[in-house]
């Protein structure tokens, strides 16, 4: 790089933010270039055949030691977080937990093998009219990996994040593209993958690590020809610059991008008229958790006119004004959140229901509830549009068909709610085809913004929920977006992947059917 | 549609061509129009959620009658395959079986269950600091498919081929888009299937099958909203195409597009030496084999400068000249195959090793088979392109390193061959990581163009061998495109779907482990 004046101040310019003050900490970041996302790539491309080709137990063993490693961090990485992040000490001690507890969950799922995807048919040498060849075939990694991480979880969904964790576990060296949000709290845990990966003896290249605060570098990764796939967890109109680019390669390659839901809560009418009060509470604290930014945050809430609706409504309104102004993640997402919700407020056809305590610091949202008729919901789409924060719209419907007009006029969405008693169950028996075709995950009587790390989640869903709802970037099954199919006839077997020989004991189909 | 003569004339101008003569044969053909694309998905949305809720039994029932009344059609179908697609009666009556057999391996899939992928953790009320929820996850159909069939395989790959038979395996309603070279073939397997449809008791929009000889139809069906999927068989152009299409609505949908491949076959130096003349001669019958129709016909030959090089070269060279001339699926084919030869024929840096038989007939290829160097193959991608047909060229390398260069440089494919002595071992293991790289099937010692339709083949690749490298369009994994995961959290048992219920005996993960 080039030592003019212009470039220092370029790259100065670039500083780790306190969030609660909106002022700039610590020393100046240098900003990565062109030429270090080449090296990255090329690094991570020549390590892919040497990692690709770690035994199953090795790399399990990687993945935990980088969860020993960002715990080994301390206190300091929390503290970190908590000033860049403007989370609170608890959530950001509880995400490191996730963090680790989803390295260790890949792990397991590396060791046990199924995410080969084994297939064996052995040779019919006499079948007739022609033999059978011997053919098996095993899942691969697809190559180097573009991750960008999110704001909203500067450790669970960052640099060594559920992306990150996956596709390691597939065999996929990882390029992060660190959130400028966060940059301290990234180069502390980019500092704890490196160590992980200089003691476990893999190339250099398994990780590399880029920061810098505009959109040209994440621009250059998704283009360099060597990276194969791309995790994003962000914005829509992100999610679908990142897509748009990876489609216009000369060879396209895959993005999974996470981007936009407002996670239609429904309110039954037995539920309602049992516990209407009760629910209007309990979703104050769903909708105000973390500020809001919760990708699953309840932002759509739907319910037929009718007994208990208005107790939620006031239960609900006499909560929010006590609820605390938080402070949001980053001053451009503050923005955006106020802006959102005076577009609401001032919309004709939008009643404002109540508001949060009016924040104090730089950043603070204000929680927001709003509501309209199912009527005005179908004919702007504009209010279908998800507001990134504490702010949520109630929409009445007049009976149970404009209930499931408005679901079916709804886009693609991370997760359904039903709340719902035991009268409800025709009502709700009738809506889950419905919800099936528009959400990745359906959940009864709970909210939807804990997203449990298990092998039976999804995190994902139709279109513009993500770019690719054949998938999730939550869970173990987060694994199958890093890889490929490959067949192998008639070889020898020492030719073979080990795994696929005469007698492996990995799981695998021998003619279709589970061996063990 | 309007009574005019022009419609009369444009109507008529659509008929079944005889492959050998190139005229038209039979009564006109009505052509579709936007109106029958419309009313087509809206059936197949209607039928979507009856269809997609029948057992599985049912549905293995319902692919097997598929079978049995494609049978049923008797030796009348063979004769009109015969006749639109100019291939000979053994391939028909093997393609009969292969279709027939591939709805069968369906059958079994869907019985087995394995293709629901059911998850189940169980509720650990007592885990601290959270408990956690019941969390179950199926595999449910993406919803209506659209299948462009292909010309050259008018029963396997086509109509009823394996894009419909994996589509409806998964519960997906299927819209054909027939192909025009096999109308009264295509007509013919459509009621086939409606009949068994009717059979099954299930809904008519299950299927529906639409002709035209444009690609209008098609541009329509692939941008209809309820369009869920395209499975897509045919030429890149065709394939990118609907790419393109798919990826400008307003909601994206995947693609599978199985569009070109050279398949690269590479002889090591043992082998020539053992068997070079050998080797010649059976590459001259891959080659021709169906007029070197197969998506995996051998295109390109690598070899390092050596003994057995020659002997191969001089048997192809005798062998050649020996190969009939064979009648083309289509003129257009025929016309794009002689273009193609041409323009190698007359490249600077390109010689002709020999040509098979003159062709008689209107549409008759003849097999052609090229050389050429690295260094000039390196040069010029154009070399590097798929000439569809019976036409091979032939890459002589000075060393190793040049034929990975050379093989690095391909683009992706849908299979790589390896014909290896055991004295070639070491030679095969440094290629087969490259190979992996590159394409979906590697084989050893045999030829790419039999395509067993088993649960261990891929037929797929990286791009442009396939719009989409991380599926398979022959054998049973094809299945899985049609899918999408849905998790179910804290749902009463009644509202769970019956196979995640307790009890379940489906296969299934619990916690993770394979239970049965």
């Amino acid at each position: 790089m080039s030592d003019t004046s212009t470039s220092q101040t370029e790259r100065s310019a670039f500083r780790s933010i306190d969030a609660a003050t909106g002022l700039a900490v610590g020393n100046p970041i240098a900003v990565h270039g062109p030429a270090d996302v080449e090296a990255a790539c090329v690094a991570a491309d020549a390590a892919f055949d040497a990692y690709r080709a770690t035994g199953n137990d090795a790399r399990a063993d990687f993945l935990e030691r980088i969860g020993d490693e960002i715990v080994a961090l301390g206190d300091d990485l929390i503290v970190t977080a908590m000033r860049e992040s403007g989370l609170p000490r608890a959530r950001l001690e509880g995400e490191r937990g996730r963090t680790v507890g989803q390295l260790k969950l890949f792990a397991g799922v590396v060791r046990r093998g199924g995410w080969m995807g084994l297939r064996i048919e052995p040779a019919l040498p006499d079948r007739a009219p022609l033999p059978r060849p011997d053919l098996r075939l095993r899942m691969i990694p697809l190559g180097p990996v573009a991750v960008f991480g999110a704001s909203n979880f500067p450790l669970a969904f960052s640099t060594a994040g559920g992306d990150t964790a996956s596709a390691l576990a597939a065999g996929c060296p990882v390029v992060v593209k660190g959130h400028p949000a966060h940059p301290a709290t990234g180069a502390m845990v980019a500092g704890a993958i490196d160590a992980a990966v200089a003691a476990c003896g893999l190339p250099k290249g398994v990780f590399s690590h880029l920061v810098g605060p505009g959109n040209d570098l994440g621009s250059a990764l998704v283009q360099d020809p060597r990276i194969a796939a791309v995790g994003f967890t962000g914005s829509r109109a992100g999610g679908l610059a990142l897509v748009k680019l990876a489609q216009g390669r000369e060879v396209p390659i895959p993005v999974y991008a996470e981007m936009s839901s407002i996670n239609p809560v429904v309110l039954l009418p037995e539920a309602l008229k049992a516990r209407g009060a009760a629910l209007g509470t309990a979703f104050v604290g769903s909708l105000t958790m973390g500020a809001g930014q919760f990708c699953t945050n309840p932002g759509l809430v739907l319910a037929v006119e009718g007994d208990g609706l208005d107790a939620f409504v006031s239960a609900a309104a006499t909560a929010l004004p006590e609820a605390p102004a938080a402070t949001m993640l980053t001053g451009g997402i503050h923005a955006a959140y106020e802006q959102g919700i005076a577009a609401l407020a001032s919309h004709a056809a939008v009643k404002e229901i109540s508001r949060g305590k009016v924040g104090e610091g730089v950043a603070q949202g204000q929680a927001a509830f709003f509501e309209t008729t199912a009527a005005q919901f179908l004919s702007d789409k504009a209010l279908g549009h998800e507001v990134f924060g504490a702010s949520s719209l109630l929409v009445r419907c007049t009976s149970e068909d404009e209930l499931h007009a408005v679901l079916r006029a709804a886009e693609g969405q991370l997760t359904a709610t039903i709340q719902m008693d035991a009268g409800d169950a025709d009502m709700a028996s009738r809506l889950i085809p419905l919800l099936e075709r528009k959400a990745g995950r359906i959940l009864a009587n709970g909210w939807p913004t804990g997203v449990e790390v298990a092998h039976a989640m999804v995190h994902g869903g139709p279109f513009p929920a993500t770019s690719d709802g054949r998938t999730t970037s939550v869970g173990s099954l987060a694994i199958d977006r890093f890889l490929r199919p490959v067949s192998y006839q008639n070889l020898l077997p020492e030719l073979l992947p080990e795994v696929l020989r005469d007698g492996t004991t990995a799981p695998r189909l021998i003619d279709g059917v589970p061996a063990n």
